[in-house]
This record gives C-alpha cells, sequence and structure tokens, in this order.
C-alpha cells in the first residue's frame, strides 16, 4: 500500500536490532485518517461477506481494528495481555512471546466473544516473529471458529513470521513489507 | 446518552463490589457501530475548533479514543502503561493507581506527541476514583499542553473521581453517568 509505504519512509525510524519505529502514526500517536485508508485496503483485501468478527491484542492493535471494523460493519474483540477480575472464569487462553518486550505473557479472550459460529479477520500492527498471530490463531482454533485471515499494516519480511502463517495454508495480506532496511543508512526496501 | 444507557441495561452485568461489566459492547469486545454514536456525541459535547489531539490510555480507551477522531479529525495519543524497548528516553512519566486491578503501574507519553502547543481532550472508557484521568492531566500538564475536556464513556457517579475533576474547574463530559447501581436486584439509576 503505497501511502503506508511513504509514511514509513518519512515518519518511520531505524533503530539497530531490527526495530523500526513507528510510534509517530502507528502505535503510539496514532493517523486515524490513515487507519480510514488502512480499513479500506483491508476490506478490498478481505471481502468476504462470512467475515463477523475481527480480532486483534492490546493496545496497539486495536485502533487500526476499530477504523477498519467499519468497512467490515462487524464487532472487534481484542484479547487481553493479563488476568483482570472484570473477566469472568471463561477464557481461552495461550500464551505469546513478544519481541518488543522480551517478554512471555499470557493472552485471554473470553468464551462468550468467541465461538464455533464465527468466521474472523485477525488484525495486528506488525507481524515480525508472528508470535502474537500464532497466539491469536491459537485462541480461533480454541474457540472452533474459522480464520477468514490475517491482515498486518507492517510485516517485516526478513523476519520468519509472514513465511511461518503463510506456509501453513493462511491468507495473510500486509499493507507494507520491509524487504530490508539499515539503521546506518536509514534506508528501507519494500516488498512487491 | 440514552443509546448509551440502553445498551448498559441491556448487555451490562452488575457484580459485587461495585463492578459493572460490559465487556460484551465497550471493553473486551467492542461495538464500533455504537462507539460511532458516541464518537458523534462527544464532538457535540466538544465543538471547540482548538482540539488538535486526543489523549487516551490503553488498553480500552484506544477504540472509543480512535472512532471519535474522525469527528474531530485529530489524531490519538495512547499512554502506555509500562517501558517498551521502542520508546526513546525522552518521556513524560506519571504512576496510576488501577481499580480493576488493583495495582500501580507507571505510564508514559513520548515527548514527541505532547507539547506546549497542544490542545488536548482525554477519552476514557471509564471515571470511577479518577486515578487515571488524573494521571492523564498530569501527563497533560508536564508537556505544558492545554486541557479542553475529558470525555468519558461511563462515570461511577458514585465514586468521586468525576466530583474531584469538576471541583478542579476540568469540563467533564460523561455519556452515561451510573447514580446507583445493585448487584443483587440488579438494578442500575443513571444520573440526568
Amino acid at each position: 500500500m503505497q501511502l503506508l509505504e511513504e509514511r514509513i519512509r518519512r515518519d518511520g525510524v531505524i533503530k539497530p536490532g531490527n526495530v523500526l519505529k513507528v510510534d509517530g502514526f502507528l502505535n503510539h500517536q496514532m493517523d486515524v485518517e490513515l487507519f480510514n485508508e488502512m480499513g479500506k485496503e483491508l476490506k478490498r483485501l478481505f471481502p468476504s461477506e462470512k467475515i463477523n468478527k475481527i480480532l486483534t491484542i492490546e493496545a496497539s492493535g486495536i485502533g487500526i481494528a476499530c477504523i477498519a471494523a467499519q468497512y467490515f460493519q462487524v464487532p472487534v474483540v481484542f484479547a487481553k495481555k493479563s488476568q483482570s477480575i472484570n473477566l469472568d472464569g471463561e477464557q481461552y487462553v495461550t500464551r505469546i512471546q513478544s519481541f518488543t518486550h522480551r517478554r512471555i505473557y499470557d493472552v485471554i479472550v473470553s468464551k462468550k466473544y468467541l465461538g464455533k459460529n464465527d468466521h474472523v479477520l485477525i488484525i495486528d500492527d506488525f507481524l515480525a516473529n508472528g508470535c502474537a498471530v500464532a497466539g491469536l490463531i491459537e485462541l480461533v482454533r480454541s474457540a472452533g471458529a474459522q480464520i477468514e485471515g490475517v491482515g498486518i499494516a507492517i510485516e517485516k519480511g526478513f523476519q520468519e513470521g509472514g513465511r511461518l502463517l503463510r506456509g501453513k495454508g493462511l491468507r495473510v495480506e500486509s499493507l507494507a513489507i520491509v524487504e530490508s532496511m539499515n539503521d546506518e543508512t536509514g534506508e528501507i526496501v519494500f516488498r512487491h
């Protein structure tokens, strides 16, 4: 998606250790106008009328998922990263290793909001090693629901997540795929 | 806001300990169509053209803030609840006590995304004892920015947060204010 690639080039910052900072428009400050264009594009990429729910994970997936949901006219469920006293006992649980935070945490979805009649589009801001999306897939499968696809804002094409997920036969669409990036020159190459 | 009150009556669950569970439409599964009506109403309540940024806090404020931001045509910044290696050193930091999670955590906003020229509308899903909003206000003041108001989905009118914030001269608008609720009868009374 050209608009997103241009924005990454303009406002993204490449840091050592394969870190791409896009917190100016994607995951700290959020450009909702850009999110709308991304939401429209996700609907174009996943036109299936079967999709009746969008699943994402807190925190930075929520904004994109909610804006995109307007084009799908479906509710959003976000998986929560820790136990809260506001959640009932009836939950699907999985464990995810975070690339960004370098730690392992439990992720939960209430059984009330994911079930065998659901056709789920998974949406997240980043796809790197694929652990977060793999965790969401496990939650969907625990519920006996169908995965209609995985929509990602930015995929780090040089990490294995995209390859692993597509290798399992999942339809993964990333709005921008970073083929390579160089923190010394600031150069960034996108896959097309 | 009648639509929200009706939804709370229909799908909200009152639990012992003054817990109002609205995770079917507000803070776990999110009804984006309802959020759109809430966003329109927030714009009606805060028509000021000065507002150039919406500030919220992860995770459950993000969805409402992003949908509302479309009516204000401004970006959203969400305060983060813990240090991440993806954030630079230059941050405003405050400490918030969570009613829901019964713990204390640090909350940060990058100095890049909040500054003295900003006119900020704070948006959050719940107002109870007011600690989260008080923390966001402290972040805004640390930045030398102006607070144009506080927009809340559901206020627990029987807790002190709303009174404390309004007592400081802040304009606080809650789309639904629960005057009282009874976990035995399920009865809920709204303030008008």
